[in-house]
């Protein structure tokens, strides 16, 4: 099952909505994070009648399985342009994670540009390292998207790398990635702290920021993760996303809990 | 008024507070991003009946006025640790600030350390250049806090230097800086984009999200900010402060329009 299909919402009321989290979008039984704010921001951009997350931030409440899920969605603010939105995913039994968002319409504003940056440097997809699903590890949601690792560094490697894990990202069988799918390729790669000395496992997810610069053109998107601070049992993990004609597209942040071992 | 008084909030339900938006705490009229952040996240942090705001994103819906403000603050889900909260900031007309925040007490999580960063080169505070408040610009805030910019860099310049920003910050007074205080460092500093050719102006606040690392030191705060994709009409703004021992107790990012001129 696609992105689309695997993120589709059914407005159930006023502020309510309806979707699964499908099967197979799972690390060792966890659905994704990208994944599971993909579904939450689509309800919500919905209830604010703009299509693109200029800005979102989830917090991450418990773990989310497959089967049904609600969203609750109120407009905080609708103004000209922008719409301001609070929603929360539910399972059955518990909040899963609570979204507040700005959602606007991209290229509905201007200005000078001043760009002081680059687009990671990497091989061509061709020759950078598809990461292959499995039944355990890597897992099952790396075939839902179709990853392909800079070959210079190790990203299953528990080494003494720097922190820092860059490579391509697109969604299988040509499909398209739109802006709520760069949701998706935010939280996709494995974590930068995989390439460190310290012990591979679990890093849970407190909250993720994303900024939507602009629509990514069709092709491979350009992604670079990068850690600068493993402090105080946490660590944070900063993401780009550029797209094929070399312009950024989104900016993340996340701010994690460091793996147990 | 110092910030601590400036920032108080009294409960006047199970999850409503009172506050104050005290007088010269703002920027051309409208009160400082930082401080209304503080204000709100002061009462979320009682309801999460937790003191540190590990992870806080503040969406800025209408510009706050000297006066009285209600905050609404609801408890997300609260764990053996962590704490959300979502709260929205409001005055008798509408509301101003929702919040998204997880608290809880820093020094309970531990782990490996590991800092692929240093605190930003800068001459000692009293060789910085203070920024004295006057009645128009720049703005009475800046009596509320003491920075002391970079000599090297002209803050207010209109030039075309690199959008970056840095300085000290600390309060008046011999005030601490707590992790509350913290906020309105993250946002105290001129608008990076000011030592651009971009037109000087309003730089509205879209969403900035704050995470605190560290308790902080006594004495004065490192910090620097800077903006590298000034893309599509928004700019993000990215800080970091460092406290008086070396150590990294904040970062921030934030998304904001274009100044229009």
């Amino acid at each position: 099952m696609g992105f689309t299909e695997a993120s589709a919402v059914r407005r159930t009321g006023e502020t309510t909505w309806a979707a699964e989290v499908a099967p197979g979008w799972d690390i060792m039984g966890n659905a994704d994070g990208g994944y599971t704010l993909a579904i939450v921001a689509r309800a919500a951009a919905e209830a604010a009648g703009r299509p693109d997350p200029f800005t979102v931030t989830a917090h991450y409440l418990a773990p989310a399985r497959v089967g049904p899920v609600t969203v609750e969605a109120q407009v905080v603010r609708r103004g000209g342009r922008l719409a301001t939105v609070a929603a929360t995913l539910s399972s059955e039994e518990r909040p899963l994670l609570a979204l507040l968002g700005t959602f606007g319409e991209l290229g509905t504003y201007e200005g000078p540009e001043r760009v002081e940056a680059a687009p990671p440097p990497l091989p061509p997809p061709e020759r950078c390292a598809p990461v292959v699903p499995t039944e355990t590890f890597p897992p099952p949601f790396m075939g839902r998207v179709d990853l392909r690792l800079d070959p210079g560094e190790d990203a299953f490697g528990g080494g003494s790398g720097p922190p820092r894990v860059s490579g391509w990202f697109r969604f299988p069988d040509e499909e398209p990635v739109d802006t709520l799918g760069l949701l998706v390729a935010v939280d996709a790669f494995p974590p930068t702290v995989f390439r460190s000395e310290l012990p591979l496992g679990w890093v849970p997810t407190v909250e993720l920021t994303a900024h939507v610069r602009a629509r990514p053109a069709p092709g491979w998107l350009r992604c670079a993760f990068t850690t600068r601070f493993i402090t105080g049992g946490f660590l944070e993990e900063d993401g780009e996303v550029w797209d094929a004609t070399g312009k950024l597209v989104a900016q993340s942040r996340q701010l994690a809990l460091l793996p147990r071992g």
